[in-house]
């Protein structure tokens, strides 16, 4: 269709029409948002009740603004939706994003309406986004067009998700998390630009390298299955099917008005074009960070590198259950890395560290790992993380009335972080060395996210809360090198 | 066996034997642990090096502590644990917890001082904890004696792990989530104290209603099976088996120098068990925050409440995946809810509150449906989590130069922070009136646990961050309770 979303996403100016200072008001929300997010073009406030929206001069209607306007955000009722199209059209809008609900997802009236401002967007040449969308995000030009007020960092995952509510919060976890995102859209009604389409512009996106989709009902299913087959051999497209079960296709047949396609097909499409298919939100959040932070692995050999012999056992269980395999480590890497350990240590994979305290064997271990062409990929348990423990072992020391100086136990606090910092900046070189992914795992809650990023770094390192979320990057990571293999054959 | 273990979990008075005022050793560690944890008995450093500890007088030997000991806490090298335990033995101490490694988990030499250590305290009537274990947790007796930092509240759950690492780490866990800890025990090599016996021990230990395994090699399978289906008719046995794979056996070995059971043998038995038999330790956490907070359901039927259609559907399919039903509402329930909400609402299960602002209606929608006897629990998503949206919304809205006062700001967030806090007390509440379980979902990060215990309710709410691990909690209490009805017939 090579429909041109430069108006959408890379505005030179935009209207809200419907901004508000009512707190709370769709109006309000997407238009402070807009303004706190630093968008670069102009931004217009419209609204024939409010003179000033916070301090902004408002316009009766989108005609009455003096400049030019690329993109109409609407947030008004669904009725008066129409005749502000006009209005759009008559300005010379180009694109629009209709936010108000009340379409085609309610009821036989709402249905007639959106056909209605489908045929007039199409008459009038304006590209229309939802109706029933809870907006976009596009990093690059700055542009936070949603009604939640989110911020991820810039960066090549795009979001485009057929629930709102659902892709908003993954942009919202993807922000917390440190995930780079390049855009986001909610799809809304699909009445006019459908999946297909935003695929589209998302396969000659420069700033995409990754496409993560969240999809209830599927229109255009073959040629949506051909495109992301495509895309899929040089952006991973990772997607969640929302309605795989009886229950969840009940569900999203009244939240969206469409009906689900068969699973079996969905599924099976899926594997043919090597789209990575999986089951909850969260999934598509650990892969967006490890897809765009981490260098693929070339097969499924696996290191393990722990400090503590429980934890080694529990992330080997779990990469064998995910077919990841943990080799044996030749006898020469066992002599390397017995010099900096106590006698009895595990001498295998994984490595366990027997709680050592010399800061150095953590990285010695990594390294002779990553050195060696029997292993793709390590995964590093507990060194980040620490820090937590050691900051509460301060506290507690203190609180036993140590007579210790409050300096001294803060320098072991800093000397920690300093650690931290520097072993995750030693990953992100060991990365860029030997093209081959480091995870950390943290076991811990921490204050940062996922992704870790390193200036002037090529990868950024991962440290997830737990091995098995680790494991899991590690197997989906595999399984597209394999797909990617299978290609090139 | 019948172990009188009072001296290890309620001792009236304590020593540290190898307590020292260096910043990181175990016997700094522990010993600042015990006293920051407030332990309610006296504590006697003992350290023939240093005259005192953090400011507390040290004893040269056990033997020159003028008053009673109970138990010992040993965290000198190996080979001089032989020496102490005499000491001990003279000086009439009843438990011991040998911190120490260097024992079976090396080689034949410590082999041979495990043995000869078990003796000695066999002859002289010395109750041993490990050696090499993590240390114990008492939250009833105050006393908190692990190397790590850790203090969670009190309450039913109790931990023992072959692992102390991760039996630790899970503790840890448990105090960042709210999940109230009767005891902890990393039971180390298990000389002479197995877990058969501490099972023993929880069995008719009135602070614990729930039991969580961290297992790597069970020695006396026959007798723990035993021993933990009858458990397990009273008290939940939650259990996770490292070692379940090639890889993980290997590792294990290696760690505990015991080799593995076989693991079709142990899920058998633990099916026959009923034992909930989970993968990886985040599952330990989630479930002992649900089996420790919430009644039991009844039955498989789950009602849905969502603020957002796509986390609806996720929900629902991951509820039919699990084996879970998701019924259809009556349309007395739907009217019900109907009053509440605009006319193209879901009209269903899940009910899609699409987005509401009125803050009454998810309760309503919640009694409604604990209400019906065709529903047994019911899981809520996105109520609790909204105060993070409202506070980024404040602030976007003050970041984008808004006239609004920073008081009446400031105003709307205290009323989010009063909403929440009041809808988890009638979540409280109304699991006491139905005696059915509601699993809140917060969907984004929150500053608080799992658990949020609500002061006079006999139920805690329970917020989990993603709805498949509140799913997957409400299919193994349904597993749980069909366990025990399977029992009672």
């Amino acid at each position: 269709m090579g429909m041109d979303f430069e108006c959408i996403f890379n505005p030179r100016s935009l209207a809200v029409i419907g901004a508000s200072s009512a707190f709370g008001k769709w109006g309000q929300m997407i238009f402070s948002n807009i303004v706190a997010g630093g968008f670069r073009g102009k931004i217009f406030p419209v609204n024939p009740n409010e003179p000033k929206i916070f301090g902004v001069p408002a316009y009766r209607r989108v005609q009455d603004i003096p400049d030019a306007v690329d993109l109409a955000i609407i947030t008004i009722p669904a009725d008066r939706v129409p005749l502000v199209l006009e209005g759009c059209a008559e300005k010379g809008v180009k694109g629009v994003i209709v936010i108000s609900s009340g379409f085609s997802e309610t009821d036989a009236t709402g249905k007639e309406l959106e056909k209605r401002i489908v045929s007039l967007c199409l008459e009038r040449n304006l590209l229309l986004v939802g109706p029933n969308t809870m907006g976009i995000i596009c990093t690059s030009s700055g542009l936070f067009a949603t009604g939640a007020p989110i911020r991820p960092r810039k960066g090549p995952v795009a979001f485009v998700s057929q629930s709102g509510n659902l892709g908003v919060q993954l942009v919202h976890w993807a922000e917390q998390q440190g995930v780079g995102v390049s855009l986001f859209v909610g799809s809304g009604n699909e009445a006019m630009i459908s999946c297909v389409d935003y695929m589209e512009y998302l396969e000659g996106n420069p700033d995409t390298r990754i496409i993560i989709l969240y999809l209830e009902a599927v229109r255009k299913a073959r040629s949506f299955m051909e495109l992301a087959k495509r895309i899929n051999k040089t952006k991973p497209v990772i997607v969640l099917k929302g309605g795989r079960t009886e229950a969840g296709l009940a569900a999203s047949a009244s939240h969206t008005g469409a009906m689900g396609g068969e699973i079996a097909f969905f599924n099976a499409a899926c594997r043919q074009a090597g789209l990575l298919n999986v089951a909850v939100p969260s999934e598509l959040l650990d892969l967006s960070a490890g897809f765009s932070s981490l260098p693929l692995p070339k097969g499924n050999r696996v290191g393990i590198v722990t400090l503590g012999g429980g934890w080694g056992v529990v992330t080997a269980d779990e990469c064998n259950e995910k077919g990841l395999v943990v080799p044996s480590l030749p006898q020469k890497i066992v002599r390397t890395i017995g010099k900096y350990l106590p006698p009895f240590w595990s001498r295998g994979n994984p490595v366990d560290l027997v709680g050592t305290r010399d800061l150095e064997v953590p990285l010695v271990a990594l390294e002779e790992m990553l050195k060696w062409d029997g292993i793709d990929s390590v995964i590093s348990l507990g060194v980040v993380g620490r820090l937590e423990l050691i900051r509460l072992l301060v506290q507690s020391t203190h609180e036993a009335g140590a007579s210790m100086q409050p300096e001294a136990l803060a320098g072991i606090e800093s000397f920690g972080q300093e650690y931290e910092k520097k072993y995750l900046a030693r990953l992100a070189e060991l990365m860029e060395i030997y093209e081959k992914p480091v995870l950390a795992v943290s076991l811990g809650k921490t204050d940062e996210g996922i992704v870790r990023p390193v200036s002037g770094r090529k990868y950024a390192p991962v440290v997830y809360q737990t091995p098995e979320d680790a494991v899991n990057v590690v197997a989906r990571m595999v399984a597209y090198k394999d797909f990617l293999d299978s290609q090139a054959t």
